[in-house]
């Protein structure tokens, strides 16, 4: 799945299955929901490969879903995204095995965060951006990220509402680039924290204006103290591009329609 | 100046200066002005570079005024863009001679049309791009677009309501370029007519699905029949990439604040 999160409270449904939505925070996963029980003329609940907050973005959600229906590629794809509104639509579909499990099943999430660097606040592409108006030194930033490549604790990185059960992930990729007055952030890692790319982009952010030294990533990484870190970065500038299966789902890039 | 025109209803401003905006009819020229008249302390009328129509972007629109108000650099950039709504910014001014125009001391304009080229509508980036999904052949249209460069009589792509003298143009560039899933077509003249740019692009689509031969595009140039070309294209596609002035007007490309 491909949406837009401007409009959204984020992935995760806050209403019980088939019970109206809670006004004015409209979900991701409840509008999907709503639109795939009406192609499979049933109750569908689906499990995502990562769950993301509102105003985050997706351009290759997972998601997997359980039942008896029986409809073709395009039924799934065109009759689902026809019921969903203009920012969500279902890039493809394909049967799979029973032990498939969207998050359960997948090897690696990836994000990209995009700054816009300059004077100027964004008009065109704002809802994309996040902005940073003092210059950006991105090689500094890409030089002090690659202290947190391999598999660590990531507490100061996490969100003080993350449930998760413990703080260890394997992060195999951080690369800070700089194309014109853009400068992006992708990483990849076995999993991620509640808020940790925003969390590791917020603490980037004082080195590449120079406010603090390279070494300063490492440094947070090892007091695994979120209270020292920096902010967490706006969401607007996130976008997930996708988990990482491995290859026995035989799961496409895309499927023909 | 840069904006998303996905909420206006174009450039040109529908009220009388000074006078409130038409309701349910916001034009970018009225909030610029409305914001350049705050920061000047006195009424200012502007003129850009090149009107765009509803829902047309503009990455570099370049615009105008006359006036006594004297303030620095960041106060007319910052201090404009502040007073702006969040789809308009201002880039960069400079102080210009008498006889700068910005419509008139142009010498070109370029335009960029965006074309998401898959089976499945976009949701990011949606307000940005224009959806075909029939399978497009990016070089053939490349090749039949290739007619239209030179000086010609451009009625053929020129809407009904064109309200230009003649129809001579004088293109100077296009090209149709294949990024992943994204077809893109940029195209500069010395100026273009009302909806010239979405009626070449909409003409070019036919090329691309093979439902024409190459050489259409120059057969409806030199047929100048309207009635024969294809439909004008939606405008989400399309973004005023800016004008290209003499080098004696010394405009930057972006200026220090």
């Amino acid at each position: 799945m491909e949406y837009d999160g401007s409009e959204f409270s984020g992935w995760q449904r806050l209403n019980k299955p088939g019970e109206p939505e809670r006004r004015g925070e409209p979900t991701v996963q409840a509008a999907l929901e709503q639109a795939l029980s009406f192609v499979a003329g049933e109750g569908v609940e689906v499990v995502c490969a990562g769950r993301t907050d509102a105003g985050v973005h997706a351009s290759a959600q997972v998601v997997h879903f359980d039942g008896p229906a029986q409809r073709d590629v395009r039924g799934w794809v065109l009759g689902t995204t026809s019921r969903l509104p203009p920012s969500v639509c279902v890039r493809w579909c394909v049967p799979v095995a029973d032990d498939f499990h969207a998050r359960f099943s997948a090897r690696a999430r990836r994000y990209r965060y995009s700054i816009l660097n300059r004077a100027v606040r964004p008009a065109l592409q704002r809802q994309y951006l996040s902005w940073e108006r003092r210059p950006l030194d991105a090689a500094a930033m890409h030089r002090s990220a690659q202290a947190l490549v391999g598999e660590h604790d990531f507490s100061a990185f996490r969100t003080v509402h993350c449930q998760a059960p413990h703080a260890r992930r394997d992060l195999q990729f951080i690369a800070v680039e700089r194309q014109g007055d853009v400068v992006t952030v992708e990483v990849q890692a076995n999993a991620f924290l509640h808020h940790m790319v925003r969390n590791i982009v917020g603490s980037l952010l004082p080195v590449g204006r120079g406010e603090q030294p390279e070494e300063w990533l490492g440094d947070l990484l090892a007091g695994r103290d979120r209270t020292v870190a920096g902010p967490t970065a706006p969401s607007a500038g996130l976008v997930f591009l996708g988990p990482r299966y491995p290859a026995q789902w035989g799961l496409p890039a895309e499927v023909e329609l």
